[in-house]
């Protein structure tokens, strides 16, 4: 018969990390697009804009005046989708109809005082105040909540309403859906096979090579094998890391360069600002702190829609709503292409 | 303390056929919109094009020439994710490196011969053309095929690039995520409770009347108590049914009747073409028809993705891909809004 080649024969592939699997059908990239197209990332942002809430100096909607900030700055959302003291539901005992009380806190992190930087073209050392900021967040927040949730929206084509260099952290009284579910395969594999599932998984592919986009001597970025997302990413430390503000100073600035290098790479792949959404994953914390998470490793997952070209992105629609995931290259491929992709952004290199 | 109010308080619901649990933040309704805005769904398609390659005796990629057809017409994808003899990928015994062989068939499927017609606009009798021919489909992919998807994206904005009235049907040799998910789910029900989940759910539903659509004497459409997307509806038979294929003449004929019901209103909404992904989940079929599936019923998903305006989505972005899908309206909010629309579609009004 045909020998397999996963570029031309559509397969399967395990996500370990979700117990669940994706069609990888990488002879579809060869069919013509005909569908929506979106408009392009917006190129030219203002540095200060008097109406915007984010920028420095100005007034949010609650009518609080934002203060001078020169570096990060930590902010309630002003339409929090978690409040800290919401009742409790009525309890309807029928098994079909069931709630539970959801309780939390939505923050607001601004990246940089200027609204025309992102984090590759901003400094090595503001990357880093970033990085402080979230570990600071995950520790104060995690001294009660189970779960802090990190992530960045960028762009407007992931929902982002707010040009500004910025993300969100939202703390739960709950351990969501996803994070749930990691933790259930991580400590699965670490009973069965004694290493955690993560650590054990850089290794390989520190080895494989194949799907490696950036490295360095304490972190690596790989396409994952089980990818959904064409130009999804998996950031991983090297060494065994429970949660983000364990990482030590030099650890930090490993992390702010291989950001830096992952997102210039990002950038440079349809030569605009890439949109994604990005958000970190680290052991439980609240109660499960005092637990044994030594399955869990730190890892932050980037999800950019763009499949095709800065205005033709992947569509999770129809069969993958109510199916199965499916992608239309090969995370090899992806990886091959955002590896060879040069290290300097495009937009200081057209200086 | 305060008295716990749906649309007021935050809290969770609990999804029994995923075995997962949805954020519910009506309050984040009142914040006010920024971001993005889609371009409006097409309303002006001319009836024939002769560049579509859907319509009646125009020329395919592929070369082959569409018959007049002047019901359904079926044919195989030109650029199908799934293919019946694709070789088995080589075997990689690492647990973290785990792929499969995926082998199958993708149909799209025409409703009608012309291209400014949708569902909801159709005579009921073509309607039911439709469903027979959905049937037709699962009986005769189902006869080999463990799982036979059928699915509809409806609009630019779910990913469709054309605008003539069709479905995709693809059928796997694997039974994919989101039906083994479902199957797990259903099955733990009815082995707990003796009856099957979503009959148990319907009658309830019938009962409470507060998230209920439309209904008629053997089907029921609920914006369910876990809906995740802002309009989402679940599509119920009221007696025990397995599979599409077993519907009788005169259930086809409601269905047909219902469908038209809930997408008119789903049209007058925003007064748009109502864009949304749909997809029929039913009893698996190939091997797994031998086995006992009497834990399974028949329903179809609507997952719509407008929340404000015909212009204004919602995005399942950060938060959603990494922590936990969130809402932000009630399902009872929404089942009302849609309950009380008019059952006269705009554009038949509008004359
Ligand atoms: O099959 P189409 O219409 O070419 O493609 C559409 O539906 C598929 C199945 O849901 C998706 O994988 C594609 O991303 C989407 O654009
Ligand atoms: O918080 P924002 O920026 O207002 O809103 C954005 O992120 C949220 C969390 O992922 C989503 O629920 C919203 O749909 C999205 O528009």
């Amino acid at each position: 018969g045909v020998r397999f080649d996963p570029r031309e024969h559509q397969h399967l592939r395990y996500n370990p990390l979700r117990d669940s699997w994706v069609l990888v059908s990488a002879h579809r990239m060869k069919r013509p697009w005909a569908g929506q197209v979106e408009k392009p990332p917006e190129e030219h942002i203002p540095r200060y804009d008097p109406r915007n809430p984010l920028c420095p100096g100005n007034t949010r909607a609650n009518g609080e005046v934002n203060p001078n900030y020169d570096s990060t700055f930590v902010f309630g959302n002003d339409f929090p989708a978690l409040e800290p003291d919401a009742p409790d539901p009525s309890l309807d005992q029928h098994p079909l109809f069931q709630s539970k009380p959801a309780r939390g806190v939505c923050k607001v992190m601004c990246f940089h005082p200027w609204s025309d930087v992102t984090l590759p073209l901003m400094k090595r050392q503001e990357v880093v105040k970033v990085i402080d900021k979230w570990a600071e967040l995950v520790e104060e927040l995690g001294a009660t909540y189970p779960w802090v949730q990190i992530f960045e929206n960028k762009g407007e084509m992931m929902g982002c309403s707010n040009p500004h260099p910025h993300c969100q952290v939202w703390a739960s009284n709950f351990l969501p859906n996803e994070p749930a579910l990691s933790d259930r395969c991580q400590r699965a594999y670490y009973q069965k096979h004694g290493e955690p599932l993560l650590l054990q998984y850089a290794k390989q592919e520190a080895e494989k090579k194949e799907r490696i986009v950036v490295e360095s001597q304490d972190w690596l970025v790989v396409v994952p094998y089980w990818a959904t997302w064409p130009y999804q990413t998996l950031l991983l430390p090297r060494r065994h890391v429970l949660r983000i503000n364990e990482l030590t100073t030099k650890e930090r600035e490993g992390l702010a360069d291989i950001m830096k290098r992952l997102l210039t790479k990002y950038d440079n792949l349809f030569e605009v600002s890439f949109p994604y959404s990005m958000g970190w994953h680290g052991a439980p914390t609240g109660t499960y702190s005092k637990e044994d998470n030594s399955h869990w490793q730190l890892h932050a997952h980037y999800y950019p829609p763009l499949l095709r070209s800065a205005t033709v992105k992947k569509f999770m629609v129809g069969y993958e709503m109510l199916a199965q995931e499916q992608r239309d290259l090969t995370p090899e491929q992806a990886a091959k292409k955002l590896r060879n992709l040069p290290e300097e952004h495009y937009k200081t290199r057209e200086n």
